[in-house]
């Protein structure tokens, strides 16, 4: 269990993701959020959910942060703060480039590889914050086509 | 295992991806080459790891050839073909998204997730191409720096 101290950084980074999802939704977009903070607390890279924005199926919030952040050495002592548990390919990220820890708003909407990681050395936070877990029902309730496009779990048409 | 037939169709989905590999390599970028095929066989979308080309770190070949295909309401019945066995980060993408089938050139070089990706009902073939083997091998041998780079295995500095 992380110590009180770091439930405190730990938020204030989540607050960084929670505003991008919130950008995300004033855009019509799939409201999630996404940082990644380098070793010394600084935020790399920030991004959002841009499907709906740049028609792009492949920029989950956290692969899009990943991307902002550019080329890096190595990713040894970053964390991934995300508003919602990652989906597979965000979980796949995270393991293959070694990212040593990730933040999670809330899994109550969405369970993705949270626990994956964890089994495979990743510190995993859930912060189960109600306002991301708000957002994100209240969007999945509105927008159910979207939202299962958008983790691949629409009909086929 | 596949039929005689599958493999004759796998070999010319296999000749694109090692087409988008080689133009990777001339530009002085990761020669990986990906495509996703549609359920008629038709190719959706191609791409290569443009990580030096773009200063992109998520510009994987698989995810590129995923985003080059735009947004898709599912993805039963199509097949990323890819020179290169699909790290954790490409190999989540397959199995978030439903991708049916995945073709690999090799997977001499390196070993991602496709063994994964059978375990979770994705079926897989892998050809143990020779060409897409001694490209891979040469570049790894070359520039040992950026493939490390490319597989998060880089030494921090």
């Amino acid at each position: 269990m992380p110590e009180p101290a770091d439930t405190v950084r730990f938020r204030q980074w989540l607050a960084v993701a929670a505003e991008e999802a919130r950008a995300g939704l004033d855009e019509g977009g799939v409201p999630i959020g996404a940082a990644l903070i380098g070793r010394d607390g600084a935020v790399l890279g920030r991004g959002r959910n841009r499907r709906v924005q740049d028609g792009d199926p492949s920029a989950h919030a956290e692969t899009a942060a990943f991307r902002a952040a550019g080329r890096q050495r190595g990713y040894t002592g970053t964390t991934m703060v995300t508003t919602l548990s990652p989906c597979w390919f965000c979980s796949g990220l995270v393991r293959q480039f070694g990212i040593s820890r990730v933040v999670v708003g809330e899994s109550r909407t969405f369970t993705g590889g949270h626990g994956w990681l964890a089994e495979h050395g990743v510190a995993v936070t859930v912060l189960d914050d109600p306002d991301c877990a708000a957002m994100m029902a209240e969007f999945v309730r509105d927008r159910p086509d979207l939202w299962n496009e958008d983790i691949g779990a629409a009909t086929d048409g």
